[in-house]
């Protein structure tokens, strides 16, 4: 059974590196905890290393998340969902006057001044958010609600669609629209800038508008590396989840440039869907995947790896994703806090 | 929360169709589950349309199975782990000498003669499987061995790299290779031709060589369709595995042909993978998913789509196994027998 080995304090660290590059900018780290199914274990070593608040998409993980960790701030990230309630959030993001509605349809909630709100804004990925020339009509009838209350905006980058050289332009455009909505009278507490695509701008010494007040990421406290261009993000180990999985079959075969040793993991798409994984070992290299099984070329720089090897990777992020969704991959959470 | 809705009924009546189409042609079915994650109740629904054993791939699975359907034959069709045990399985599917002695070293089983064994070959899927020129050596040593009962030959092709022209060299190499392991003295029970691509033979009359004695097949009881060119396959339906997402917004936003409405559903990649799905509503278009979202442009032929609605849509095996695999989706098996 293929093994996803995650080393708790490794994740703790980098989240220490994380959120002292975000305050030495004035920023807060809101965890995100979606890549590892809201792991309360994972989630309290990222607020042990700073983060303020715990994010995540799936109510699922939510709950899970608020049963272990009754007093942290919980933000519900995805836009909400009408077939069903979403109680587990205690700010939950918007971008449309129904969701709106929804949120406002649960009744108060435990804190004064009604549920607390993020409206999401597009700037450039393309994907969810409210339109630019519709958000001051959509935050002011949030506004304008008594149930709700208007915590901040929010967007998010490099998700889907934008293209890394417009990261600039997504931050600098929910800064504007921040600061013309306090124009229009509106209390903003909270800009949420964008995820862990932004620690590439402030891993290479850019500023950010001075209206950004925090960032969302997950991707960057398992993984080490900022989500934009992937680097090592200084102070952050890349090696904190590990996948290995196991070799069950070797033959040389035929190949482009002549016979080939081939290997067949025990790992497929149903674990890993299409995401990218980095071998440890140096000399292999992926030639496909199918539901059950990972074909491998092992080149001249490759060891002998004989059957029943198991084979270290570093997953990607969408790889991350789908392995510790995966009920066929064993998890083993390492060197707890 | 979106919703897999299976109907039990549907997947019954396809089985029987499949079944009809191979007995047609003195081939005996073989039901795969790996789709459904080893469900018992889709499992027995198989069964009772006419399968003669059932086939998977994760140990998980036959647990399941082995629990819900004691008497049933398994057929565990993934290359033997050497990292654990993987008893549950009455047959295994071998394609290396260490594969074998897995087998073997786990004793000679309940039944007598030894632990059955099918020995998978390659013929151009270029995955997993003895190549061609080692299998009557490896078939030798199995046979030889009192531990294991060498069952037969067993082929895959269309999983990986095999191009669907390539499907008739497929199985003609397997029936090739039973026949020269029967010259060299060597006694086969059975010879699995291949999986649902095979149906697309069938289904257009083509004869298969005469020592092919079964095929395993899932997705087509599953889908209803081939696993070759995707065609309907006669007397069976395609809608027997219905998803439905959530559209959670709806805006008009720019794109290449001029402003489009774009919908976002609460389904993503960590439910869907990168499979294939196809939208029951004319006029839906996919731009494109993320681990939480997919996009989609409704066309002028599709009608009002307000937030809150249900998007049915008919998932490509691939989706299937995804969707199947996510907690986040709402499993909902419908027309029980």
């Amino acid at each position: 059974m293929p093994e996803l080995r995650i080393d708790i304090d490794a994740i703790g660290r980098n989240t220490e590196s994380v959120a002292a590059l975000l305050r030495s900018r004035g920023l807060d780290l809101v965890a995100v905890t979606k890549g590892c199914l809201g792991e309360p274990r994972v989630a309290s070593a990222m607020l042990a290393g700073g983060a303020v608040a715990i994010a995540d998409t799936r109510d699922r993980n939510l709950h899970r998340l608020r049963s272990a960790l009754p007093n942290v701030e919980l933000h519900r990230i995805h836009l909400p969902s009408f077939s069903e309630p979403f109680e587990p959030g205690d700010v939950t993001y918007v971008s449309n006057r129904e969701g709106a509605e929804a949120v406002a349809s649960l009744g108060q909630g435990h804190g004064s001044g009604g549920r607390k709100v993020m409206i999401h804004a597009e700037t450039g990925d393309e994907r969810e958010g409210v339109p630019m020339d519709l958000l001051l009509e959509l935050a002011t009838e949030i506004a304008a609600d008594p149930r709700l209350r208007l915590l901040g905006v929010a967007t998010n980058y490099a998700c889907f669609k934008g293209k890394p050289e417009g990261i600039r332009r997504s931050v600098e455009a929910i800064a504007r629209a921040a600061a013309e909505l306090r124009q229009a009278g509106l209390g903003l507490e909270r800009v949420s800038g964008g995820n862990s695509s932004l620690l590439w701008l402030l891993a290479e010494g850019h500023a950010l508008p001075a209206e950004v007040t925090e960032a969302r990421c997950g991707e960057a406290l398992l993984l080490g590396r900022d989500a934009l261009y992937y680097q090592p993000l200084p102070g952050c180990r890349t090696d904190a989840c590990l996948l290995r999985a196991e070799v069950v079959e070797e033959y040389t075969r035929p190949a482009a440039r002549g016979p080939a040793r081939r290997l067949v993991l025990g790992i497929g798409r149903q674990d890993l869907g299409t995401g990218a994984v980095k071998f440890a070992e140096p000399g292999l290299s992926e030639v496909g995947r199918s539901a059950d099984y990972t074909v491998v070329e092992a080149g001249e720089a490759c060891p002998r790896t004989p059957i029943g090897t198991m084979i270290d990777m570093i997953p990607s992020y969408e790889a991350l994703v789908a392995v510790w969704t995966s009920p066929y991959v064993e998890l083993a959470l390492v060197n707890r806090l």
